[in-house]
């Protein structure tokens, strides 16, 4: 029996409180994980208020989480004590549906979410499927590399879901936690990259980022002396936006993927979509293989999240800095 | 200089009279084309009765053209007299365009359409651009080829666009001119092919064109019981569905793909999108390489529009015919 030392939430939008639970003897396929760090994505808030009717209480939030593999079931042979690893959002896969098979871990209708029915990463220790731990390559800095994990893999999976080339004029919406990332990726991928945000403050860091224009997202006659330019255009936001102008914005064969859970549909024109040949989708995160393929190419590039850290002691006061919009651009809670 | 011999149109929703007009001599990469036949599709009657507000008056309708070449522009080195040849929605291309560099014509900003701002096919005579007169193989039985020119291509299109496989499940949404052609295209193209309609009548038409099996599109527990069975659905209808019970239908990666012009908008939820890596997009008709290879599928695989007949000089009573949702499957003009 393995004590864990977590911080949890007794019900919805409750301050995270100390809190320890038991974990059982270890399945043959999981790892035991040391939690050195762990990043706060906004879907954690968004479980933490069950927003989305799934969450159970008590709530363990966090779900980039890195950490060191401390002991591996019986039939483990990808990861042994001592190894460095990721996990994101998901803690296990049924490794056997058309999906998981397919090598489409990410979208397995039986995956466990780190934290749906599972304590996740505001932890001392994490269990997972060795499967869904991801061994860290060694040139990356473990310190920032959590945000990878989820935000991280969201927005580097439609990359490699839709082999975007490196000649594509690439937009990004919302330049945030995952946004920024996306414009890091975008960049090293080799694409021409605009920066859509609203913030002032945003548009200098963006171009930082990678980005080599940035568009007024508030301003609709730049969205219209926009038309026709995008190959792809990523939104990272979970508000509502003029989703036509954006539409408006692909070009022929051009694509408007969302990776930002906004509730409210998106009104969609047939014929917008049916004269130049348009898409819209959606993903969640990525499968392991990809998350692997990304965090080879975050070390090769350098890319790191720009992060901030707080203790994980302190995790209610880094909870109300995400809350409050001010997040640049992605919180990290350290363990010692 | 030619008089062509036509029906029009002098108001929206009138019905059509003999109408003549001239033809100026013959551009360099033009033909004048001897109309043998020409289908009716929908979208002549949205323009007839100026739905989409950019229908000139005279207007002569018919954009599913099949006749014989008997005038060749001086610089045309693909058609001479003699050749049997199909025109579809599309009159002309500028040729130069990012899209048309890249084969993608149909996608051109500044094509010609044949019956926007231009005289169509309901005539003794047709001038078209020469790229955009499509030769018909011998084996192709020209009688009812008409149809494939724009209902045909436009459901034959996305099975090139997006590399379907054989393997695929594909839904066709709306079993008439396009639905039906689309079941006999999926079918050869190797696919299990499942047809949505809410007629009973049609169900058992639509297993003869190709149809595994057909689901009542209007009983909502048979769409909630086929929850994630397809790679593809096609819907060919322009009115507003249960959109939601569609996307949901879609297997993970697979993609609501519509070529039916319904003016409401379609309500995307992004969660659905998302959880399952999902797409919805939209294409118009096809480039002239992808009609040139349809034809030659079509031909091989002995693949024919289902189609009524009437003399062009009855086109009052055949478009009456249409408007009454009567036409099984789709209607073809003859001359002579």
């Amino acid at each position: 029996m393995t004590t864990v030392n977590a911080f949890a939430a007794s019900k919805p939008g409750a301050p995270l409180e100390p809190f320890t639970y038991e974990l059982g003897p270890i399945g043959a396929h999981d790892v035991d994980i040391a939690v050195e760090s762990c990043g706060i994505c906004h879907s954690d808030l968004s479980m933490l208020d069950n927003e989305w009717g799934m969450t159970q209480y008590p709530f363990v939030p966090g779900h980039e989480i890195i950490g060191t593999v401390k002991a591996a079931g019986d039939h483990v042979t990808n990861l042994k004590p001592g190894d460095r690893v990721g996990v994101g959002w998901h803690a296990g896969y049924c490794m056997t549906c058309q999906s998981c098979m397919s090598g489409d871990h990410n979208l397995c209708g039986s995956a466990t979410g780190v934290i749906v029915g599972h304590h996740g990463g505001f932890a001392d220790t994490v269990r997972a499927q060795a499967a869904s731990a991801i061994k860290l390559p060694a040139k990356l800095n473990a310190k920032t590399a959590g945000p990878l994990l989820c935000g991280g893999i969201t927005v580097f999976n439609p990359f490699v879901q839709f082999d975007i080339s490196p000649t594509a004029n690439v937009g990004v919406i919302g330049i945030g936690g995952l946004g920024h990332l996306a414009l890091k990726f975008a960049k090293a991928w080799g694409c021409n990259v605009t920066a859509f945000t609203s913030s002032d403050s945003k548009k200098q860091e963006a171009m930082g980022f990678g980005a080599h224009d940035t568009i007024n997202s508030r301003d609709e006659s730049a969205l219209q002396a926009n038309a026709g330019r995008f190959d792809l255009i990523i939104s990272t936001v979970n508000v509502s936006l003029n989703w036509d102008a954006y539409i408006n914005m692909l070009k022929p064969k051009g694509r408007l993927h969302v990776v930002g859970a906004v509730l409210e549909p998106i009104p969609v024109g047939a014929f917008s979509l049916i004269m130049a040949q348009r898409s819209v989708s959606g993903s969640p995160v990525g499968s392991p293989a990809t998350i692997a393929t990304m965090l080879d190419f975050a070390a090769r590039h350098g890319i790191e999240p720009k992060t901030e850290h707080f203790a994980m002691s302190n995790v209610n006061k880094a909870l109300d800095h995400l809350r409050e919009g001010k997040a640049r651009y992605r919180i990290v809670l350290d363990r010692a």
